[in-house]
């Protein structure tokens, strides 16, 4: 079985590429609300699950410890485009805990982003780990180890206290079995599970509704949406998808992507969450699709609706400015 | 119909997402040697038909007039770096024709290999069109135009003199139908025509052999083609497929990548040609398709198997360098 062609990138009217993939939105009583392709499939949820991972933050006390509030919450959530802003509140929340740069075992890498890459090879000879686009996730891990007295030493790996932790976490949310079977190493070095989509889009739509969790998880949960859709910036950074979605209309959409075409999304409005895999790991398909299945809950041609098109459709323009074509939604994901 | 998956890409030792395509190798008499997935389906060749497109400047003899040996007519056939090598080369080869970057039409962009930006932004504050991708094939044009008393201004649109001639080339190369109705605009501005991915391999394959050519146009090709086989740096640089492939044993393979998954190659021991894309536009796909459907015509486990083996499976490695997964072959394109 193939999934079906969400998305299509065109050149002078004719159809270029060809994206697939794989979409489901779900409530959190777990009721399909819409499916496309196989949603049963296993995906690597990558930094698209960013938001459960960091619920040991909350949960063990050290944010409210440390005094953590909306920006460092949001950026323990985010994949960030390591801009000064970014660097300086991670470098400050291990400052909180007691410790450096040193303690972060995520590497080293430049900012994906090119204005920002060329702003940082102006400003340094090169990156540390903190402008690693994990680096406030790991910054939050450092600190949710220190404050429950646990040696962060080693916290990527998949037998450290740290990651058992949200192992549990996680098959709780999701309902989908962890273990070194479905475990895979993420480019920062802590262990990603491939589970089904639909478990994925559960667990969102379980954090973001609070159903069937233990009241303590479902306080923190809404705590981290909060705080992401408050403060969209420390998700992402300037130009990319996460920021300008949440950017729409403030409170309305909780977003996330994750490399390899992965993106969740929950709906406070409808209590609805969706996730989305594009088959052949491409970013532009997923933003595509993530945007045009977030419109279907909104009235068709209100500012929301059409924002969220905008981003489902977009021209693309040449080195001289010219449109010479555009990434779009196929039919299948128009209303 | 859909296109059979040619390539996957692993972690953990699961599959995390795949690329469909179609390759077809064939001669030049137009005999098929090998096919999968839709090769009648039309493509945009984009930068991957450079080397016909720089026919009229050898044919035309602007080359010979101007001095031209085979860096220069690499750099006429090539998506390069916007190393300074390149962006020297190019500034020369348009003061051959008395003209300055300021003839240039292709527009202005910044190297996308990482450790090239890097080292363009500190030395300038913005890239000019010497930097563009594509500013040896427009200094050949410009250049085409000069040595024949053409005005090159406008050579980058449809009805200019020198793209008339260039779908002439085309269409004689490839039997294809070049017009409006599969006509888009490249990301340099330029025509690109839509063509079957069939028809793109049997131009490359007549180049090679001269098959079906006027004498002058066979030795214009084969001109071309060794010029690049003979100096791969300057058919893109450092760390690039088309640069690393031609590179392995000179003068055995020419190969040359177009955006949006687009690879050709010729290889002139066999007198076969082969044409890929893949339906999403992954270059990383792109690039282990025609490695491995090179490896075909070479003796299973020799050194040069061995070499475009080790492109058709490369290993991923996350910030820390740790092996988390490869982009591979899928067994359709195994022997």
């Amino acid at each position: 079985m193939s999934n079906p062609i969400l998305v299509e990138v065109t050149r002078g009217g004719l159809v270029e590429s060809r994206h697939r993939g794989a979409i489901v939105a779900i409530d959190g009583d777990g009721n399909t609300v819409f499916e496309m392709g196989d949603v049963e499939a296993a995906v690597f949820p990558r930094s698209a699950c960013k938001a459960m991972q960091a619920l040991p933050l909350i949960e063990s006390g050290a944010a409210d410890s440390y005094g953590f509030g909306n920006k460092e919450l949001a950026l323990a959530c985010s994949s960030h485009n390591g801009e000064e802003a970014h660097v300086a509140l991670a470098e400050h929340m291990l400052a909180r805990a007691g410790k450096t740069v040193e303690a972060l075992e995520c590497g080293a890498h430049w900012s994906s982003q090119q204005p920002v890459l060329i702003s940082q090879s102006r400003s340094f000879e090169r990156p540390t780990a903190l402008h690693n686009n994990c680096s406030g996730k790991h910054a939050g891990f450092v600190c949710a180890c220190c404050h429950q007295d646990i040696d962060p030493a080693g916290y990527v790996n998949y037998d450290h206290p740290l990651q058992q932790t949200i192992r549990d976490v996680m098959e709780d949310l999701t309902g989908a079995s962890l273990g070194q079977d479905n475990c895979g190493t993420d480019g920062c070095s802590i262990p990603s599970y491939a589970i089904p989509l639909k478990s994925l889009a559960l667990g969102f739509a379980r954090m973001g509704t609070g159903t069937g969790l233990a009241p303590i998880r479902a306080v923190a949960s809404k705590r981290l949406f909060d705080a992401c859709m408050a403060e969209p910036f420390y998700v992402a950074g300037t130009g990319r998808a996460c920021t300008r979605l949440m950017q729409i209309d403030p409170g309305k959409i909780f977003c996330k992507t994750g490399a390899e075409g992965v993106f969740v999304a929950f709906l406070p409005h409808m209590g609805i969450a969706m996730a989305v895999k594009s088959d052949d790991g491409a970013g532009r398909a997923a933003e595509a699709i993530i945007a045009a299945s977030l419109a279907r809950f909104f009235e068709k041609h209100d500012r929301i609706y059409d924002a969220l098109m905008a981003e489902a459709d977009r021209p693309l323009r040449n080195w001289n400015g010219i449109h010479v074509g555009d990434v779009k939604v196929t039919d299948a994901l128009r209303q």
